[in-house]
């Protein structure tokens, strides 16, 4: 017992170093031009290039242990660095590079009665502590956003790619020091000790914010742990409505579209509302089509009359993320019913509608309150690149600070900068 | 203790109540017109005018009741509603329903290449808890701010205001009425009971954000203790630097402005930092005259060569909030020892630099990680009427969603809106 508390000890203290090593270079990042952090970015990409084959070998070593430890095949694949992944994230990293800078920015300075004048400074939110599983390119990305954005970042991986990150941190590390940027900008925490996660997300004075990357569980223990902020992804349990003044091409396309152009993704459609008035025209053929793409559905009473191979839906099927080949339908009276239906199961992360009317088009986008509110498109756009972000750090569904898809702007903040001439406040 | 635990779920099943009831005004807040919400402003400004009396009466029980269980006499005083604090509390109204409506702008919708077009829409937060000590003009104040803002808002004032606090939620339900809107849209808490505030920082379900307005222990504990975000003020060690560069009649009218025009504020300086190559010139004179305004100077070392009467500080007053007659005087080598001095012992909220020099000037304002950064103008500018928000809930130092004072668009948050004609992803 004493050997653990004297670990557990020791973890939290070396965290703390981290974290205020972290807190330097984040400074000296914030004054850095965006010339250097350009250049670290490049020089990062340049140098995982060069070191491909060793980030290969210990990306290997980890395979190997985690198939000998009994990890899951799709687990072990989504590890994987093949040479095209690895070449992905040099690329992924001279496209952050060439993103317009967001710090500096100062937008709406005016003058004011008083004769100052006051404008807002977008700025580094400062250190960006990362909690990630088993991808280990998301070391590499997360590592370009941060220093992209000034910010310093503690990087925590899943402990099954530990060598792959380590191998990936040398480089981006190296990067940095080519620029002539400080080594501790960019931290890969790495100890397998999970006590690292508990001290990371409780050192406010180190940390300004966690973004924890993974399944719900994972993220919903550090958001009720935390000491900071975290921006957070929980869960989308995305709709489509079908309208009575839906066009039934671009219905069925979407709605098709929305379910199956990938099954795992948190912009999937997992519901789909059909109002009463387009049910006999559109829900048929859309069911076939999402069944013929061999989706299982489960259908409301309504939904049942018109569509004979779906099953019965239960309550707990509105509320569910499945994030595979099933999906709910309902039908319902008409928008009304589905906002009300939207408003009580939607996790608020993206919905459409499909509709050729004006007046329901513009309700929907007011009234849904979600981090993307759609009309006439899938909800597979939701998404940093095709909303041009150029890359995101994970998608938020809080509502405070960044909503939806997050990029450089979301690891930002405003201040207030005042600029006078002797002023005094009488 | 039966009892008491049976008050206790019955307080969070009544808290649960009002929340339920607000979610449900909020959404029809949200769709609610510009138009609506400001004539309910208006409203609410005509009603407190017609009970004026009434409200008058009520706080004259309020304060009977505090003089009698012996509250000090600065916060009796402080609570008491005068004819023209009463006035002023319609004049705040009218004012803010004057304000631009900050509820469905639209920013940055362009096109996409996959034809789909994406902005981002303006939207009210939706449930917003406010929880605030004695004086009963928030009741009114926050309220406005909330419903101009499209939000419902769950006010908890002081107990020992309590009377005066319901006498303002009479008029400002009844304006919501008069206006055609949902009276849960604004609803103070009428018990007395303290549970009542640990069950409305608990409801993630029906509270979306939780302002606390009071002094720093009541914050800082709603924030340790608060399940929802907390837009939160905790104090304001602020600082002035008087550079090499500072013209010595500003620099010294600036530092006395910023100590002395009011005391007690949170933008109030509580560190005066001085260039040892400017402290002959500036600093003696400063001293005086902040000592002639019955202010106590604790100096190091350097600045008690200079200033006689200024006593030793200690390492605690570097990180002192006084809120009173008394400054920590520091001498530092120059700008990187005061930002070094900042970045130690700031608290985040207001920093000044008075000088001539262009490059100090833009070193200051980049490098210095506070809400508000000045150059050449008084911290006591720090505040949401000089910044021209017209109105603030508050001034938070956190870094996340909101920072310095907080408006209107502190209240509200931005979703993504995606317009397509049929688009689908491929």
């Amino acid at each position: 017992m004493s050997t653990s508390t004297d670990e557990s000890t020791s973890i939290t203290e070396s965290m703390h170093r981290v974290g205020r090593a972290a807190r330097g270079a984040g400074r000296e990042l914030a004054r850095s031009s965006t010339g250097a952090r350009d250049r670290a970015l490049e020089a990062m990409a340049a140098r995982i290039e060069e070191r491909a084959e060793a980030i290969a070998a210990a990306n290997a070593e980890d395979l190997a242990a985690a198939r000998e430890a009994g990890l899951e095949a799709s687990l072990v694949e989504r590890m994987e660095l093949t040479p095209g992944r690895i070449q992905a994230m040099a690329d992924g990293l001279r496209e952050i590079a060439a993103l317009p800078d967001p710090v500096g920015a100062v937008r709406e300075l005016a003058a004011r009665p008083s004769g100052i004048q006051v404008g807002r400074m977008r700025v580094p939110l400062g250190v960006i502590g990362i909690i990630y599983e088993s991808r280990p390119n998301v070391t590499a990305d997360a590592a370009g956003l941060c220093v992209k954005s000034g910010n310093a970042a503690i990087l925590r991986g899943g402990s099954e790619a530990i060598r792959a990150n380590r191998a990936i941190a040398e480089c981006v590390q190296a990067g940095l020091e080519d620029a002539g940027l400080p080594a501790e900008a960019v931290q890969v925490v790495a100890t397998t000790d999970r006590d690292a996660v508990g001290a990371l997300i409780r050192m406010p004075e180190w940390v300004d914010v966690i973004v924890p990357r993974g399944g719900k569980s994972l993220v919903a223990r550090i958001a009720a742990e935390a000491q900071v902020p975290v921006i957070k992804h929980l869960e989308g349990v995305c709709h489509v409505y079908l309208d009575d003044d839906a066009d039934p091409d671009k219905a069925v396309a979407i709605a098709v579209n929305a379910k199956t152009q990938r099954l795992g993704t948190c912009n999937t459609m997992e519901t789909l509302l059909v109002a009463a008035g387009a049910a006999e025209r559109i829900l048929p053929e859309a069911a076939e089509r999402l069944t013929a793409a061999g989706i299982e559905l489960r259908g409301c009473p309504r939904t049942r009359e018109r569509v004979p191979q779906a099953v019965a839906a239960s309550d707990a099927d509105w509320a569910t993320e499945y994030l595979g080949p099933i999906l709910a339908v309902r039908v319902v009276d008409g928008l009304d019913a589905a906002l009300e239906h939207i408003a009580q199961y939607s996790s608020g992360h993206t919905e459409a509608i499909v509709t050729d009317s004006y007046t329901k088009a513009q309700r929907f986008l007011r009234e849904v309150d979600s981090s993307s509110v759609m009309v006439n498109a899938s909800t597979r756009f939701a998404d940093g690149h095709e909303y041009g972000l150029g890359a995101e750090i994970g998608i938020s569904t809080d509502k405070l600070h960044a909503r939806g898809p997050v990029g450089l702007e979301g690891l930002t903040t405003e201040k207030y900068i005042v600029l006078g001439d002797g002023h005094i406040r009488s």
